[in-house]
């Protein structure tokens, strides 16, 4: 494939923007308080988030597909397909943590090509396009470049939360955390956007679906890393979600070793 | 005791501020890129920091005691006692996440009066003065107000990290986390900070030092929360540091019986 279109970028980084006008009255408003936990004002944010970007991306490319977290998929045998995540990170957005994001990816035949992760809240946005560096703006600073690190023992592993592994999955993510150097907490789509950005080195987690990785791809790859499944084999739409995502192409032995399902 | 002084709250304010100058260059910059997850750097910034809010504190109020976490105890048994932690949070510091703080309190014969929960990179503070409302300064919102939650099954937990529990105190924390509705990890301070915004219901930890909860304290109870041990009790300086915040004081009871000591 050639170079990811120009048209196509600007309409991701507007459905960003679409979708974060919708988000950033919701956070941490009174209706959250109220709704104490309940996720139904989430819901309805998430949704209407979403149908904002798919509005903008059907009106600008109306053959190509769109799937959505909320609304499912609509012609995803497209050759170019759009995979969305409104709210990526809810217990963090339903808490008042600004860690949670939206995803936006654009794959081109079952690859992601583009990635987008936006933090409606803090203004951070991180934008991967296939065979270019990453891009990072945000007020807070930070540069899109992984940094080295050849050994899980010096590794900074982040992982959303140490309850979200299916049954066989935790021994296997156990085995990777007792080998790193250490384990921050929390973060969804952020801790990867922090492996962009040479701070974290290493996560791993499972049961993601197609929106919540898609967007991470080119974004991490653009800066320098790598995202695997837990065999290594690059994600695709059908698999099973179990997501590998390292600064530095090194650690990838060593982490797919201690992920290996047990014989 | 009567009001807190007017002039010990803008010195509470002013060492906010000296500390974020010293601790804001420093986040996601190349040193700590470069450091891969060696605390040196931020020991550097953490004693930097601390060091300009003792010179200030001291100019100012000769005769009151400091005691912060990287230079110990000065005039510990003074009327007036502050006590300071640059950075909480060395871990979301050291990865990039905007969930640490400085920590800012004074003691009034060992009672919390003023607490500051500064995060210097979002722009946020917290600042709570015994007997009046907590005040919140945010560019993303919020309000501090604690909200009602009489019951756990209903309530948000939060807790920085599944593995700052002594053996022993991970069995009793876990009794509580079984019982919340949810929980989100990470955060250090800022779950606390969350709770008086009405948008965490309870944060239970242990092995905290003083540097660690003495400003939370009025931050939360200012806000309409509750701060106590897990027996109950108020939070002393000389205690073991297992720490219980609740948005709303009627979830206490249920708490401590599930954070008790087993017979």
């Amino acid at each position: 494939m050639g170079a990811v279109p120009a048209a196509f970028l600007a309409i991701a980084e507007q459905a960003a923007a679409v979708a974060g006008a919708v988000i950033r009255p919701l956070f941490r408003s009174a209706l959250l308080v109220e709704a104490k936990g309940d996720a139904s004002p989430v819901t309805e944010a998430d949704r209407a988030a979403e149908r904002a970007m798919r509005d903008l991306i059907s009106a600008a490319f109306p053959d190509h597909g769109i799937w959505g977290e909320e609304y499912g998929p609509e012609r995803a045998d497209a050759e170019w397909l759009w995979v969305l995540d409104p709210i990526d990170g809810t217990r963090a957005f339903l808490t008042g943590r600004p860690l949670f994001g939206t995803l936006i990816a654009l794959l081109h035949r079952g690859v992601p090509v583009l990635g987008i992760i936006d933090q409606p809240v803090t203004g951070e946005r991180w934008t991967g396009v296939v065979g270019e560096p990453t891009r990072f703006t945000s007020p807070m600073g930070g540069t899109p470049c992984c940094r080295p690190c050849a050994r899980l023992a010096e590794a900074e592993l982040s992982c959303t939360a140490p309850d979200l592994f299916a049954p066989g999955d935790d021994a296997r993510f156990d085995r990777l955390r007792r080998a790193a150097r250490r384990v921050t907490w929390g973060g969804d789509c952020y801790g990867y956007g922090l492996v962009a950005l040479g701070l974290v080195d290493v996560v791993a987690e499972s049961g993601l679906k197609p929106w919540d990785w898609a967007a991470l791809v080119p974004v991490i790859e653009g800066a320098g890393g790598r995202v695997t499944d837990w065999t290594g084999a690059p994600l695709c739409l059908g698999a099973a979600g179990h997501v590998l995502a390292v600064g530095d192409a090194a650690l990838l032995d060593e982490a797919l070793r201690l992920l290996a399902a047990s014989e």
